[in-house]
Parts: structure tokens; C-alpha cells; sequence
């Protein structure tokens, strides 16, 4: 795979957000978030982004000012209207904004309403685990997935993550979505010619299907686990959106699809300062006895590890900061360049 | 299935529970707990359990002296050592204290540590809802699932619940284990003669089976959902357990089967008062909103309602008690009676 000096793919990123008419904290945080997501090698929510996020930008479905509201605030909670800006950039805000609660009253929620897109959900959780604390973060979106018994989509494919600080193990840090596998994946695979897992998505018509194909003829996303996860998006629905304010299933707008229409999602970001409670280094010494209990009890045969939570992309960021290089494939060089062309 | 009065059942409980030795109120709040998840159809956490609750206040692997301590408390967060005492009762007091720090404050936390078997997780956050708030609540237990990747008993079981008010539909209560299956299930099968899927456990090792038997022959539960139910049960872990100074993983002993011992097992219970952020009325007709779209969206063939979680449950619990009597199997009626006999 090509390969770009962080500190390039750095500038690069700003100046694209600044010339798409970010404010320059502002441009500064969307590339920080997407960075350390390309750093942690989750390339999917990675750069390869740019361009849909710049053509928002440009045709006004996220709002560029930068502008937000606090709408209530109390010592341990507080919730933002969005005003329809970058759903990173807010989220960012949002979740510093909850740290700072928890740093002076032990737990810190802040909701935010009217947002957009906000990358990987593991990167806010994280900001809490880097903070020596343990986060939460939730995002609803537009409908993708089939709610138990219905073949239409109902709900959002809602991502959901948590992260605690975990000694010599970095950080645990969970973030999925709530369907089986992404769309992306289902494509993939139909570009390839590839058959499915019958229990990926239904068609048009309600029924179980392995062929990719029939996914963009109207087929629909399962949620991951059967009831338990349809159970989860509504819980991420709930938090995120319901107690937000923000838009609910249909009222999200696909920004995919219609690049000039607000998103209208909302977000739920929780930060708890453990140390409060308890000397962080005795936390993270109980993290790192579970971990290691639990990698070192016997694997299955032709499994080499028993991963945690976020062990892949720790180990990823790691080498990554000690080479200075980032690997970008051409899929994501060509949305940088494009981004950088519509910006001419 | 034989039945009984709602009233008779109560009594029956209560003087159990007061002849094993609880003080009066908590004799009372752990057959308010039992009586409610019995009610609400959750025949599995309700009064079958009663034989082996009285076993262990009897053997001392319960205290019985309803006796707690305060180790940590702040205006929105709160820790309790419960001294070994029965965990109904401590996380009912427990989330009863997260609810009065929501009411005041806005959002409450409450860990306890040292504690033993809590029942149903959606008792508790249940308890939110029908305050007006979104609840969490959640306990780690002695290992019985295989992490991703490994073919031993790992991580426990660990339920997970959340709940809000829904307006005419009652309450939202979502409330799972981390496992594919229980084994209450795999065992039912067995005795039946049945096979079962190949995706809820791997026999002692740690390959696939559809034998039911192999599940008592050293098999281990899978998580529900891969990976994905994995790093739930492991958020319990963190948040229930070592966020509260409690055992982790295989330092929680398996209360089934040595009675005398202290379940050594943590909790997290969290209240959010709806009400301090925007009226309950406009969040109870944005939950009635989302769940009616849910349910009138298009069905599968062969179903006949989309449910919302903890549907069923809502209309069983409105059944019972509009005609004040209670469903009992003979299971149930056996584990009464043999829990009767040991206090004779």
C-alpha cells in the first residue's frame, strides 16, 4: 500500500478543511479525529472520508461557521444543539465538555442535537481513556437496518463504544455498529463474486439471502446478534437522539446520498473520572489482570491470540507513530485528491 | 400451569425470607424484586430461584444482616461495599440512592462491591423508568463464557439492562446476557432429546456441537453476536466490577454451587432524570413515535408484531395484575415449597 509522512497527510487534511471554510481551531480538530482513526488503521472511518465531508461542506449540509449552543447545562450534564455543524468537530467539543464535568464532579453527559456524521465512536470513548477515565460514546443515524420482524429499514446501523485506560494494554476501546457488518463489506463482496453469510441482511422481500447483489436491490441490514442488537440501536436511539432532541429513524437524513441536506442526527457522550473513586493505577492494574487472564486461558485451535477490545488498532497507532508513516490506500489518495480538487 | 393469588404469593415470600433471617424491610424488597419479575413472565430470575437463596442466608454464603457501607459518595455518584449481603436487596437500595442523586442532581451512579446474585438486571433500570428516567444497570458473575478466540470459561455471563418510560407503552426495558443462550436452555434440550445450533457453545475443545450434552461435559457458552457480545460482557466487567473494587472474572464464585461462599460480584446501576433536560411528556411521545414506526413498518412472513424490548413482559405484567393472580410452574411451586421446608 502507498505510503504518506503523518506530518504531510496532516497539513494536507487542514488545509483542505480551511480552504472548504473550516474556522482554524476547527479544521484542526477534524484532522486531528480522522488522523488518529487513519493511525489506528480504521480506514473506514478514516481519510477516505474527505471528500463526502468537503462536499457537504461546500453545498451546506454541515454548516461551516463552526457555530453551537449550549441549550441546558448543569455541573454534570449538558446538552448542545449542533446547528447543524460538523458532527466530528461538535462531538469533539462535546466530549471535552464532559471530561471537564468529570473532572470536577466525577461524571460528565453531554448530549448534542442536530449534528452530522461523527467518524468513529471510538475516538471520543478514547479521548476519556487518555484522560484516565472511562467513556461512552453513541450516534443514531439514518435507517439501515431491520428491526426484529421487519423487513424494511427501521432503524440505524447505530454505533456504539466504550473505552477505559488499561495500563500496559493502552487502552480497551469497543466501538460497533449495531448491524451485522457494514455495507461496505456486502459490496466488497459483490465485487468480488462473491456469496455471503445468510444471515447478513434480508431482501426486498423478507428473505434470508447470500447473494451480495441483493443488498442494493433493496435488501436490508440485519442487526448483529438477532434481538439483542436490534434491543442496542434502540438503546443507542434512546440516548443519543431521543433524550438529545435530535431527529429519530426517518427524520435522519442519509448524508451519503443528499450531500445538502442537514444530517439531523444526535449524539450521547459520558465520561466518569475513576480516580474519584479509586487510584487509577489500582484500575488499571485490575484491567491488566483480567486482560491477562483472559488472553493467556487456552484458544481454539488456529486462533494465535485472544484480542481485547481495541488491541488492533493500539497496536496499529503504536507502530504507526514510531515509523512517522501513514498507509493510505488508493481508494482513500483518490478522495484526498478529489477533495483537493473540488476545493481549486 | 397451576396458579395462585398475587397477595398469597407475597406472603409466602415475605415470611420465607423473614424466617431465613432478613431484616423486615429488606424481606420485603426481595420479595417485591421476585414478585415483579415473576409477574412480568421472567419465570427464570423469579421465585424459582427461592430454594437457593434460602440456602445460601442459611448457609452464610448471603448475610443476612442487610448490612452496607457507604465507601464513596458524591452529590451524583456513589460507592457501597455490600458486605456480602443479598444482592437484591443491596441493588435495590443501591439504584434506589442513584435515583435520589437523579432527582437532585440530574444523573446518579451508584457501584456496589462485595455483593451476591442481583435477579433480573431490568428490575432496576425498570425502576428508573417508572421514576421518569432512563436507567442502566448491569452485573458481572463467576465465568461461564468463552472470549472470542478462547475455549475456557472466561468472563461471566454478564447481564445487561437499560430502561425509559414510554408513554402508552408502557416502558422500554431492555434486559440481556452476554451468552448466545442460557444454559437453563441447552439443558431443557438435553432432557428433550433435541439438538441445538452450532453457534451457542464449542465443547471442551472448542469445537462446534449440536449435542447438548457436550455442554455438561466441560462445553463453554458462547457470547451472543461474536466478538461484538464479547466486549459487552467485558463493559460489565469494567463498569460492574472493577470500576467498583469488586472480583473480576474467575475471583467470582459460581453461588449454584457452593452456597457457603460470598459471590464476591460487583454492580453498576446509573439513573439520567429526563426532566432536568426537557420535558418527560415530549420524551415519552418522541419514544411513542419512534416505537410506533418500528411496529408499523412491513414484517417478515410469519410475523405477526414487531415488538419493542420488554414489550412482552409490559403486557404479562398488566395481565397478572388485573386479575391478581400468578402463573406458577411446578418447578416453582416444588422450589417454594422445598424453601419452606428448610425453615421448618
Amino acid at each position: 500500500m502507498p505510503k504518506m509522512r503523518i506530518d504531510e497527510m496532516e497539513k494536507r487534511s487542514y488545509n483542505v478543511f480551511l480552504k472548504a471554510g473550516l474556522p482554524e481551531p476547527d479544521a484542526k480538530i477534524i484532522t486531528q479525529v480522522l488522523l488518529t482513526t487513519e493511525m489506528r488503521g480504521i480506514s473506514t472511518h478514516g481519510f477516505i472520508r474527505i471528500k463526502k465531508y468537503v462536499e457537504c461542506l461546500l453545498k451546506e449540509g454541515i454548516k461551516k461557521d463552526g457555530r453551537y449552543e449550549l441549550t441546558y447545562d448543569s455541573p454534570v450534564w449538558a446538552a448542545m444543539d449542533g446547528m447543524g455543524g460538523a458532527g466530528i468537530v461538535l462531538s469533539h467539543k462535546a466530549m471535552s465538555l464532559a471530561i471537564e464535568k468529570a473532572k470536577k464532579n466525577g461524571v460528565g453527559i453531554v448530549n448534542v442535537k442536530n449534528s452530522h456524521h461523527f467518524g468513529a465512536a471510538g475516538y471520543y470513548s478514547g479521548m476519556c481513556a487518555e484522560a484516565g477515565m472511562i467513556g461512552i460514546s453513541m450516534s443514531n443515524g439514518d435507517v439501515l437496518v431491520a428491526a426484529t420482524g421487519s423487513r424494511e429499514k427501521t432503524i440505524g446501523n447505530n454505533p456504539f463504544s466504550y473505552a477505559a485506560p488499561a495500563g500496559k494494554f493502552g487502552m480497551i476501546n469497543f466501538d460497533i455498529a449495531t448491524s451485522m457488518v457494514s455495507d461496505m463489506k456486502i459490496i466488497a463482496l459483490q465485487n468480488e463474486g462473491k456469496q455471503m453469510p445468510d444471515n447478513w441482511i434480508i431482501d426486498k422481500n423478507g428473505n434470508k439471502t447470500q447473494n451480495p447483489a441483493d443488498y442494493l436491490e433493496g435488501g436490508v441490514l440485519l442487526p448483529f446478534g438477532g434481538y439483542k442488537g436490534y434491543g442496542l440501536a434502540m438503546m443507542v436511539e434512546v440516548f443519543a437522539a431521543i433524550l438529545s432532541g435530535s431527529g429519530i429513524t426517518n427524520e435522519v437524513h442519509a448524508w451519503n446520498t443528499d450531500k445538502s441536506a442537514s444530517g439531523n442526527v444526535g449524539h450521547f457522550f459520558m465520561a466518569i473520572d475513576i480516580a474519584k473513586h479509586m487510584p487509577l493505577e489500582i484500575f488499571k492494574e485490575r484491567i491488566e489482570k483480567m486482560v491477562d487472564t483472559i488472553k493467556s486461558s487456552k484458544k481454539v485451535s488456529g486462533t494465535d491470540d485472544i484480542l481485547y477490545p481495541g488491541e488492533l488498532e493500539y497496536t496499529k497507532f503504536k507502530k504507526c507513530r514510531e515509523s512517522g508513516m501513514l498507509e493510505i490506500s488508493e481508494d482513500c489518495m483518490d478522495a484526498i485528491l478529489q477533495a483537493e480538487e473540488l476545493l481549486h
